[in-house]
């Protein structure tokens, strides 16, 4: 019986996960109301706090389920450029990064769009995720900038997500001035060109 | 009488624009709420929409100011460095960037908190405060590129902006991983000094 009950409470627990997941990809995390999510589902609104603490985690499911989507985009496109340098292979994922956010802009806002400023409401499989995402940048630029510290490595795969996520987010955003989709790749060929072009100059 | 009528509409506007930027100052456009406002400037709720079209054009008029207090905080802080190389001063530009934005973020995160998706509801002041904010950054870019085209140099100007914005974002949310503020420093310099270098090895 108690194994029927768990099972039931997983049914409903992938249930709400594939409902919000559509949801979010359809307009974001402004779709997700609980009230909402239980006509979806059929079932009453205290049976989604059964199953999840609160809709931040519903939403966090979601977004491990796009962090996922995002870096099976990136990796397929690098794949399909497998005679790049290490260089060239940088601006392909940054290229990749601007694709799938354009293509998937409400799904992809709402990786950032959870309150989390603190490091205790961050979960553990968050920011694995968001490790192995970091891991496929510092490959390539590590092999970029073969004399640079490990540590520089680490702190400049970040800077260099963080870089193209901002290009990406106020370019989407036409935030400073509208530039068109292609100048954005230009943007991005430009930016991640002239920081590479430092080390080929040696 | 209209004189009359149009000074009291105009101490208001101001009223309303002082409180208004002290709640953002505080606590960001969540703090803006038409009640508070007119009960803290001791009006009716209508007189504030006699006076501003609705309150995104309220917190606009905030921005504007913070984007003053912005452009004056990067500036004074390159002026108190006056014997920097030009690609010295992108770095400081940088860091003065990140320190403004970790000492105000309320009002910081309000310029980019408005919905302004489309490029018809971004008033023209506010494209011109954003131009000039992107002239002190494209002055010694220009000077540490000079063999690169104009429209280059201004699409890369966005792009590095873009870039030390999405550092500072996702760094004072530590949105991968708690990276502290003077890594953060040290993260800008890096991606900017690499980028730079790139022209001066030439």
């Amino acid at each position: 019986m108690a194994g029927k009950v768990q099972k039931k409470r997983e049914e409903l627990r992938i249930l709400l996960i594939n409902i919000a997941e559509a949801r979010i990809i359809d307009g974001g995390i402004s779709q997700i109301r609980a009230r909402d999510l239980a006509k979806d589902a059929g079932c009453a609104v205290g049976a989604i706090y059964n199953v999840f603490g609160d809709l931040n985690e519903l939403v966090m499911a979601v977004n491990g389920r796009t962090f996922k989507r995002l870096g099976d985009h990136v990796m397929g496109t690098v794949k399909s450029h497998p005679d790049s340098t290490s260089a060239e292979t940088l601006v392909i994922m940054g290229h990749a990064y601007l694709d799938f956010a354009s293509k998937n802009a409400p799904a992809w806002r709402t990786l950032f769009d959870l309150e989390m400023s603190s490091d205790h409401d961050v979960p553990e499989w968050y920011m694995s995720e968001m490790r192995a995402l970091l891991a496929l940048i510092a490959k390539p630029l590590a092999e970029v900038f073969p004399d640079m510290e490990a540590e520089d490595v680490a702190l400049m795969t970040r800077g260099l997500f963080s870089s193209i996520h901002g290009i990406v987010l106020l370019g989407l955003e036409r935030r400073i001035s509208a530039v068109p989709e292609d100048q954005l790749k230009h943007m991005i060929s430009l930016v991640l060109n002239n920081l590479t072009k430092s080390a080929q100059k040696k």
